[in-house]
C-alpha cells in the first residue's frame, strides 16, 4: 500500500519574499521540478519572519479523504506502540496514527461527562484513521488488529461505524488541551525518530517524577511523527510560581533527553523568543553559527522579526 | 483519491555533510517534525557539491507498488493533454503520466523492430499508471478513459493486462533516448507549470522550425511534472559543427520562451558547468547574488566544486 500523503514543506511550490534587504524575490514560481541551484524557498519554510516577509504562497492542492474510518485500541505498554504502529502501515495507508495516555482520557471524560470508551482501561490508546476505500482494506485493517491482539500489544479496539463515531473517537483525542487547561499545564512539544518514541518517553517520564513525584503527567502526541507533547498539571495547592520554576527546572534535564536522542526542542510551534536559548538542545554550535551568516546575507540590517529564534 | 507518494526533497530526513570550512553538520537527524529554525539540509540537496560533500543521508522508505497498470492513449491534439491528466486525476491515483510524440514513437518502432500499439497512428500519446487495487479502481479508470473519448480528447487507448503487456508499454517510453542516439540529438530538459505545458510545447516547436525548418524535433517527458525533454535531431548529411552551433544559436532563443513562462531551464539534470552561464533564465539576478553570497557562507574559500553552478 502506498504511503499516506502528508502535507510537507513540498507542497508549497511557490513562495514570493521580500528580503531585509527589500528585494522581492519570486522563489520557484510554482515549478514541481526544478533543479537550478540553491533552493531558496525552503530557507523561507520556518524561518519564522528572520530573513523576509512571505508576501505570497502558492500551494499544491490534494483531494478531500473519502470514507475515513477511526480504530481506538487499548495498548497497555508504551513498548508495544511501535509494533502496533508498523504492523497496521504494513497493511494499509494510514492517514493518522496519535496516541494519548489513560490520565489524558480522564480528564476529557471529566470536562466533557462523557463515558470511557471501553469497559476495562488500559495505560495508552492508539487512535488510527484511514481511507475506507474498499472492502479489502477493511480486511486489511481487521488482520493486522488480530495480529496486534495475537502478539498481546493490543487488549482491546473499537471501530467507527458512522461519521458521528468517528467524530467522537477523534473528540478524545482532541479535547486533552482544553480539558487541563484548568490545572495549569506546562507543555512541552518535542520530536524523536519514530522508532526512539517509547524508550524516550520512559525516559522523560522517569526524569521528571524522579524530581517531582507529585507531578502528574499527560501526553498525548502523533506518534506517526515521534512527535509528543507532554504537559504537567500543577499539583493541587501549589503556588503556580513556584510550580513555574520547578517546571523551568525540570524543562532543561528534559531537553538534555532529547539532545541525547537526537531530537528536536520544537516539532511544530516554533523557537521565537521562548525557546531560542535553548536552540543549542537541538542545534549544534556551528548550525547556529552558519544560521546566523545566512540571516545576516539575507536581512543585513537585523531589522526582520528582530530578537527571535537567533539570540543576537 | 489520494494523490501519488512521490520521492522528493522530504524523503530525505538526514544529512550529514562536510562544509567548506570543514565543519560536520549533522541536519535533521531523521526526524518527521522539526521546527527549530532554518533547515539547512535543503540548502544542500540540489547544490551539487559547491557548499559541502554529503557524507550520509537518511531516506525514508515506502512500500513496494502492487499491481501496477498501464493504459497508453491517442492524443491527437496537444492542447487536450492537461485535460485528460486532469480527468483521469480526478478519478484514480495515478503513479506516472508520461507522453511523447508519433515521431519519438516511430524511432522507437524502427530501432527495436516492432509494431505500432495502434491500427491508426496519431500526433501524441500518453502513458499512465497507476496501483489497480480493486474493481472499483479499474471502472474508475474506465469511466476517466470514455469521459475522454467522449470529449474528443482521446480516439483510442489499450490496458496492460499482464505484467508482460505493461513492460512493452513502457519500453515505448523508455527506448525513446536509446533510439535518437544515433542522430545527435541535441537535447534540452525544461520544465514549466503543468498547466502552462501544451502552449509552451507548441511555443518551442513554432521556434525552432521557424529558425531550422530541416530540424527534426522529438519530444517526450513527465507532464505530471510539467517536464519535457526536447530533442533535435540532425538532418542527414549535415554537418555535425554546423549543426551543433545552430542548435546553441536556437537553444537561447527556446530558453528566453522558457523565462518568459516562468520556467526551469534544468528540470532534474542540475546547472553544472554547461547551464551555469544560462542560470539568469530561471533566477532572477537578486537570487543568484544571494546564491554566491549563501556560498561564501558555506565555502568561504571556494574549494568545494568549484566553478559549478555558479560563474565565478
Amino acid at each position: 500500500m502506498a504511503t499516506s500523503p502528508r502535507i510537507t514543506r513540498d507542497w508549497v511550490v511557490g513562495l514570493k519574499v521580500v528580503t531585509g534587504s527589500g528585494e522581492l524575490l519570486n522563489l520557484n514560481r510554482g515549478l514541481v521540478k526544478n533543479a537550478t541551484g540553491y533552493d531558496l524557498r525552503h530557507l523561507f519554510i520556518g524561518s519564522e519572519g528572520t530573513l523576509g516577509l512571505v508576501v505570497e504562497a502558492t500551494m499544491k492542492l490534494t483531494s478531500i479523504p473519502q470514507d475515513l474510518t477511526v480504530v481506538l485500541l487499548e495498548v497497555p505498554r508504551m513498548s508495544d506502540i511501535i509494533a502496533v504502529l508498523q504492523t497496521f502501515r504494513e497493511a494499509i495507508q494510514l492517514s493518522a496514527f496519535e496516541f494519548f495516555s489513560e490520565a489524558a482520557l480522564q480528564h476529557v471524560l471529566n470536562h466533557s461527562k462523557s463515558t470511557h470508551p471501553f469497559t476495562a482501561a488500559t495505560q495508552y490508546y492508539a487512535l488510527l484513521e484511514f481511507e475506507n476505500e474498499s472492502a479489502e482494506t477493511m480486511k486489511q485493517a481487521m488482520k493486522a488488529f488480530e495480529t496486534c491482539v495475537e502478539q498481546g500489544w493490543v487488549i482491546d479496539g473499537v471501530v467507527s461505524k458512522s461519521e458521528q463515531q468517528r467524530r467522537d473517537m477523534w473528540a478524545y483525542r482532541e479535547r486533552i488541551s482544553e480539558a487541563i487547561t484548568p490545572f495549569t499545564p506546562y507543555k512541552n512539544d518535542i520530536a524523536v525518530r519514530v522508532s526512539q518514541v517509547p524508550r524516550f518517553l520512559l525516559a522523560v517520564e522517569q526524569k521528571v517524577l524522579d524530581e517531582y513525584p507529585a507531578f502528574e503527567i499527560v501526553w498525548f502526541g502523533h506518534i506517526g511523527d515521534g512527535n509528543l507533547h507532554l504537559n504537567i498539571l500543577k499539583p493541587g495547592g501549589w503556588d503556580i510560581d513556584d510550580f513555574k520554576h520547578k517546571c523551568e527546572k525540570v524543562s532543561n534535564k528534559i531537553l538534555a533527553i532529547v539532545e541525547q536522542f537526537g531530537g528536536s526542542i520544537s516539532a511544530e510551534h516554533g523557537v521565537g523568543l521562548l525557546k531560542r536559548g535553548q536552540l543549542g538542545f537541538s542545534k549544534s554550535a556551528a548550525e547556529i553559527a552558519l544560521m546566523k551568516s545566512v540571516k545576516q546575507v539575507f536581512d543585513p540590517k537585523g531589522i526582520m522579526n528582530p530578537g527571535k529564534l537567533l539570540a543576537p
